[in-house]
């Protein structure tokens, strides 16, 4: 039996359905900036001991629920687990990021992608995560379940860690085009299965992050990221589905036709140029500079309310435009969430 | 006694004149792409050396030049020169990039950016490598001299090293906009006078490198980065002036306003789209995704075509978008050189 939601706001708002007020969540507000979350990371071996026992994603994931006031959780984890499950273990390391030891260079990788495994059996941990957090939770706000988008994943599965610029990823995409299409099917297929699996464990709503958008032109942007993206979209109906796309400036119109409720938007994109050009056909979720949250409490109201005020529809969800910056004070970011309740719509 | 270019077709170009063809070079194309610049770098104890050594910094300039038939050499150096100059040395790390132990962070730090100082006698080596390349040069090509944009710089300053979000630089501009702007003021002064320099010594023709554009909103572009560029483009009007604003897709058209000559766009910027809006003010300079250069030599040449082909003027700079990879292939530069060369312009 569900239960029922005592604050689904940010799902009305996601349907563009009536609400008394924006809803409020932040990008990594699980995480670093909250005391309660180091307390919790420094008692483990590491961050995939947290990502990978549920009892612990549970907790973290909530904590900003009750310390901050947002009107939404998003379960903790991480977008590798993706890449991890089809066969391609990676290491969290400290102060470096991500690495993993096997790669993906050429057709011959290519079976290291697997891609017809059980989803309960390699990501159950994820699953169970959101199935604790929803109890735990009680029907205060709603989930949000996420993946990386199939271009951002190809990343990491080709370049193997993080990258200022992706050539090697980039590279494969002019001299193996097929084999770029071949991985990012696989990738593809094995997201939406996972994302449907997140749903029947219980996320009321669902985001892509396509984190490396941006370093792909228009053209290719297309043909090797947005192509997926709306496979995807296509084969998500039950919950509604944020596509955020850092970066990609060029293809937001694009994005917008996808089949999905919400385009989220970066801190360097334009809300009300985009919403000039998309209508009320879609909500937009964002984009107040992280940085911002380094000023004075007042400069942070002043700041969140020039942003609400540049608002012209009902279709909005309030977020950073990047993920929250561990080195916040906690304070400072309960202020960014009170005033975006105590705002008044408009509209 | 000046020597008369032999080939002026890059200064043609950036002032709209008349030219039989396209000009092209590459950013970063004296570098590690030649056997022979490495040849010359594993000779030295280090990058240091290599752009603190007129005789080595010369002979690397006019490596591409003789290689691979460039129609512009630019002046081997680093845009880290200046900040050292200021006060703020730096190291070059191996497989790390820069490093600077003193860095900006409050009003106690600024005397620490000094501005009254000879160019001559802490650049000297920078103006001394240019004598000499166009000494040997002996007027084949024209020299590009170059310095960062004052926001790119500035970045560096506060932060100490590269970094994915440049968030230190940027909570700056939110907590202390006064100590920004004084910062990017002697950054501009300084970097006025180095251009000049430069320029005295025989540079025909300049770049501004805002390498780091990309990471601020429209806003805080136009206050803390175009503001700069301008002062920087309002001094300058003895040799053709270029801004390369990585990133900076929504400030286009206002950069196009600058006292500037050419305008370098990045690989993800539209150059049909540019030019409509900017018309035949500005000559536009760019932008070949740098890893089309990894595809074979017919993709090259029609990916270059192709590029050409999308040319609705004869105001162009043909280059990369950015800077060329360490590990691309020389003869794939060449192909892409010579598919320029062999280009009939339409207009």
């Amino acid at each position: 039996m569900e239960t029922i939601l005592k604050n689904d706001l940010i799902l009305r708002a996601a349907r563009g359905e009536n609400i008394e007020r924006y809803p409020v969540w932040l990008m990594r507000q699980a995480g670093r900036i909250l005391p309660e979350y180091r307390a919790v990371r420094s008692s483990l071996s590491g961050f995939k001991e947290l990502v990978e026992t549920p009892k612990y994603a549970a907790e973290v994931t909530i904590q900003p629920v009750d310390i901050l006031g947002v009107d939404a959780a998003i379960i903790f984890s991480d977008i590798l687990v993706v890449p991890e499950a089809m066969g391609l273990e990676y290491q969290m390391i400290e102060q470096k990021g991500p690495w993993f030891e096997k790669t993906i260079k050429s057709e011959a990788d290519l079976h290291l992608a697997e891609v017809d495994f059980d989803i309960e059996d390699r990501l159950g941990y994820v699953l169970e995560a959101i199935k604790l957090t929803n109890k735990e939770l009680n029907g205060r706000v709603p989930l949000i379940g996420f993946a990386g988008a199939p271009w951002t994943i190809f990343c990491y599965m080709v370049e193997g860690k993080g990258s200022k610029t992706f050539s090697e990823s980039r590279k494969m995409l002019y001299t193996n085009p097929t084999l770029s299409h071949q991985l990012l099917d696989r990738i593809t297929n094995v997201t939406i299965k996972y994302l449907k699996a997140q749903i029947k464990a219980g996320a009321h709503m669902l985001q892509l992050f396509d984190s490396w958008a941006g370093i792909l032109g228009t053209d290719q942007y297309r043909e090797f990221s947005l192509k997926y993206i709306q496979k995807i979209a296509d084969a998500i109906n039950e919950v509604p589905l944020t596509i955020f796309s850092k970066g990609a400036i060029n293809s937001l119109e694009e994005i917008a036709l996808s089949k999905c409720n919400t385009i989220g938007l970066d801190w360097n994109m334009d809300i009300a140029e985009f919403r000039s050009k998309i209508g009320e056909t879609r909500t937009i979720q964002g984009n107040l500079d992280p940085c911002a949250l380094y000023s004075t409490h007042t400069q942070i109201e002043s700041l969140t309310n020039n942003l609400l005020d540049s608002f012209t529809s009902k279709r909005h969800i309030v977020n950073l435009g990047h993920g929250v910056y561990p080195d916040v004070d906690p304070d400072k970011v309960k202020t960014f969430i009170n005033t975006v309740k105590q705002y008044n719509i408009k509209y």
